[in-house]
């Protein structure tokens, strides 16, 4: 295992310390693991979203202005515990409600739940939307019903869009919970990854194999097939994705993410099969991103992730924001 | 080999095709593989770059307004010619001439020596800055002198703000060669990249050792040593920078880029500690970036460049700015 890291032991801690290093506007509670952006001084709802960590810029990349007002992050591929996602909706909750943005993971879905009782205890309004947009597989190795993934990034966008504008929780949720639904997405692994704590690959993949519809932490996807051309394997992400949702006749948002050790360059050849290919079926790019989003440590591959737009959800896609990771202004 | 490409032959113009649909403000010429932004409509100096692909972002993703007019692109780590240097230069040239910013490898410097005297001749002012900025070695494979590397993301940038201020050529100059001159780089990979049409890892680093002062192609660097922590990275990586120029004094701007295939959650590790070095030695970090903004194909690893800046360079840096890669509005 070659990585840049001082130990296994250390290595979310050290982050965490290199993320207040770096973006001096947000505040990092090293001992709940908290990134958050200053509390609003007038009531806005407040996003807050956690998980384990290895999927970097997820979630913490995308604090800021006009995305999350908090994150938390749990040991590598670990859900945070309930007491960290607790102390996040403390520290950002300015009187108008928290919206807890949840990845669905069982581990997650269970503690999230737990902070949102605490929360609640304490006088905060919480209510939650689950991501669960991974058409590869129904139930997985940590996930009852789908898995959640590169939607979570949209959700996060688009319903911190709707906070910034001063909307109420119910409003915020519903947004949210537009988006989620109306939101797919499958990947491809050309290399397992390699946690820190356990020092060699999560999984064996043959030299000349993909794992077709892998999970963020690994988990196995639909099957394994001969590694296949870019052109190929936009064929097969893009029919799964179809297949499972009608993308046509609305503007959609595309959302090519790497997971983390392939080149941009690889990326771009890959989207523009895929821009090819969701043209000839009659379907509408309104607006796309491609590079490093929802990542899983150091896997060679990408996931793509559509989702099924309006004009309401395309103004808030563009609203300003200010993060580490997605940034823009109008 | 897995890559998510068709073809090692077609890679470049099929990434070329992605950046095309994933970014429709930018125009591609696929024939002179120019990446440019719209034709500016009131007279401005017109950055461009451009050099071997496989850098990615470098150069095409910081087109747009407030950085390059254009970049073209060679084949993976291979000079452009001067005819694509040419071209782009004659599709964003707006009457107030061209800058052309340049890393220091042989090819390039005489490559884009050569379209300056071409543009000369079809009435355009051209003017060049070479960026020579790598600490490890003197003279490399492919290079007289000292390399260009991450220096000229942020030469990009903030040469790119005093030309959309209006400045004129030999102002845009003038800021570029000071940035130029105030940059300082150095990397460190854990292993070798791999080209596809080698289809091979470029050079053999044994698991337990890392290349200390490597170049962005491969090339080798000062020497080589067991793989040390985060820690001892920094240490040697901040050493070999600030016994090369002073930095205390001035406010810094500092660039943590990954070569490719090395999470951010690593690199947020390494910046961390070397945040906390910089401060130990009495320097401001005022400005700083932490991703894979020059990259080397699949490379893990990671180079540091700092630049030491003032009020106005840093004014210019903050400058709005609307690239694929790199954007801020303010």
């Amino acid at each position: 295992m070659k990585k840049l890291i001082n130990s296994p032991d250390t290595v979310l801690a050290d982050a965490l310390r290199g993320v207040a290093a770096a973006h001096p506007e947000l505040s990092v509670d090293l001992e709940n693991r908290v990134v958050a952006a200053p509390r609003s001084e007038t009531p806005r709802v407040a996003l807050v979203s956690g998980g384990g960590s290895g999927h970097e810029p997820l979630h913490s990349g995308f604090v800021g202005e006009g995305m999350l007002a908090a994150a938390c992050a749990g040991e590598i591929f670990t859900s945070p515990t309930p007491d960290q996602m607790l102390a996040a909706a403390q520290q950002v909750s300015s009187g108008a409600g928290v919206l807890f943005v949840v990845k669905n993971y069982t581990g997650d879905v269970l503690n999230f739940e737990m902070a949102a009782d605490l929360a609640r205890e304490e006088g905060i309004e919480v209510e939650s939307v689950v991501v669960a947009d991974d058409v590869s597989v129904e139930d997985s190795t940590w996930t009852a019903g789908r898995r959640g993934v590169g939607t979570t990034v949209i959700v996060e966008k688009i319903a911190g869009a709707a906070a910034a504008e001063g909307r109420a929780l119910a409003d915020v949720k519903a947004v949210a919970e537009r988006v989620s639904a109306a939101g797919r997405s499958m990947g491809v692994a050309l290399t397992s990854c390699t946690v820190p704590a356990v020092g060699k690959p999560s999984f064996d993949l043959p030299e000349d194999e993909m794992e077709v519809g892998v999970g963020i932490h690994g988990e196995p996807g639909r099957h394994r097939e001969p590694l296949a051309s870019a052109h190929d394997i936009a064929g097969t992400i893009v029919d799964a994705i179809l297949s499972d949702l009608d993308f046509t006749g609305a503007p959609v948002i595309a959302l090519l993410s790497g997971l983390g050790g392939t080149p941009l360059i690889e990326l771009y050849a890959l989207y523009g099969e895929i821009a090819a290919l969701l043209e000839q079926r009659g379907i509408t790019v309104a607006r796309s991103l491609v590079g490093d989003y929802i990542t899983s440590l150091d896997m060679a591959g990408a996931s793509l992730t559509l989702v099924r737009a309006d004009d309401e959800l395309l103004g808030l896609w563009d609203a300003p924001v200010e993060t580490a990771a997605l940034r823009w202004g109008r």
